[in-house]
């Protein structure tokens, strides 16, 4: 397969397309940033840390049956994925209050959560991602609700798979971000799953491993993805 | 029924003890806030008249099988309801997109909704009455989903309801917001509804007869007030 022209860059990455119109190829950056896009910055390897932690994730949830767009590595920063149509609603699973949700309800960071919370987001840098529900991803004509259900059933069955995974290496499962999209109609969990997307706090000392340590200047951002991806390899 | 000490005062109404615990006193004031209190001011009469035409709503809305907290009107501006533990969820429902939704999903004031929108929000002042979902509702125990689940399918029926009635009169129900609690158990709707908690339009004119005219500084709020009071007594 052929890497062509750039279609996209993101925030965190660069998707370009290939011989084949089914797949791109999907470039990780080192470009860190936060708020919307005020704080910006450089994380070093995170790209390659995203990679590899993203390639390591995606294989596990199709080992449990859930269609992702992972189809393989190309080298440390680059995979080949199956081209979606990206459903602009961002997926949000949270198990422990942090972030957003602190300020939101009022619960301090940190709480656990007597249920798993589900947000969806609008997928907009301009208007800033606010949060919807079911009914404006109906009026905004975003996803179906057959679409919907799917894709909350499986975000709920990925937070399971993740915990489980997570557990043994130390980790607690905070919250994540997921994206999903269409592939010749099917749904696929597509995107990233990776320290940017992901809250991981050390079971034992409660130690950030995230993006947070970038968005609230903790130090050792570069060590914290690292020893992730250590974990994950071990 | 004897009115005895105040309980509380809010921002549009103070609520006071009766002789009987099962009922309370409402007494609908002048006063206006808007942007989370930020505005303040005063609408000459728009006590009485949001404690006229709430009456007159809520008596539609048992006639049509909804329970409501309202038992009987005692002069211009009170009226004796039924004691209510509020449950602390703002249940709005949308025809047309219209202030905060507007710039939540970065749709033009006035655009028809294909679906009728509900949302739901934190009663909480100092929140800022953030939007919030059912699973934030179920994680602060705000509700259960069984009283959601009537509370949802409720709200619509109430949005039928009012369009059929104030079609005849010329006016367009853009949104509204509704506050139900329990009552012996039983999950009533409350507080009000009044041009304080309705975007009514002008089906002809598109002219507002609503809190919009203050929040805007539109011009002849207490005109508006009155106008839909008019309208309900014609
Ligand atoms: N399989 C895929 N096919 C098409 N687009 C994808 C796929 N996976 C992710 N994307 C999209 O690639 C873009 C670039 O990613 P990223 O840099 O994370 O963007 P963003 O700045 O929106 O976070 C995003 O719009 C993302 O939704
Ligand atoms: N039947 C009822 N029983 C008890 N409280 C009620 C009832 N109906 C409305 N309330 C509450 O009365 C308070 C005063 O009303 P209002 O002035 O509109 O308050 P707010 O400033 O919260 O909007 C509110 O907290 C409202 O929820
Ligand atoms: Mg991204
Ligand atoms: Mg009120």
């Amino acid at each position: 397969m052929n890497k062509l022209e750039m279609m996209y860059e993101g925030k965190a990455k660069k998707v370009y397309r290939t011989d084949n119109p089914d797949y791109y190829w999907v470039e990780y950056k080192d470009d860190a940033t936060a708020f919307n896009g005020q704080k910006k910055g450089t994380i070093e390897n995170k790209g390659v840390v995203n990679n590899k932690v993203s390639a390591v994730l995606f294989q596990l949830m199709e080992s449990k049956g859930i269609p992702t767009h992972f189809v393989e590595l190309v080298n440390d920063r680059e995979m080949i994925v199956k081209a979606l149509d990206i459903i602009k609603v961002e997926v949000v699973v949270r198990n422990i209050v942090a972030g957003s949700l602190a300020k939101r309800i009022g619960l301090p960071e940190g709480t656990v959560l007597p249920k798993t919370v589900l947000e969806y987001y609008y997928k907009d840098d301009e208007l800033g991602d606010p949060l919807i529900n079911d009914y404006h991803i109906a009026a905004l004509g975003l996803a179906t609700p057959e679409q919907m259900e799917y894709i909350s059933t499986t975000a709920l069955k990925v937070n399971n798979i993740l915990r489980e995974y997570l557990a043994p290496i130390n980790i607690d499962l905070v919250d994540f971000k997921l994206e999903f999209g269409l592939h010749h109609g099917q749904v696929l969990l597509g995107d990233e799953i990776s320290p940017d997307t992901c809250r991981f706090w050390d079971k034992t000392t409660g130690e950030k491993l995230d993006k947070d340590r970038f968005r609230r200047d903790l130090g050792n951002v570069e060590g914290a993805y690292q020893e992730v991806l250590r974990r994950l390899q071990a």
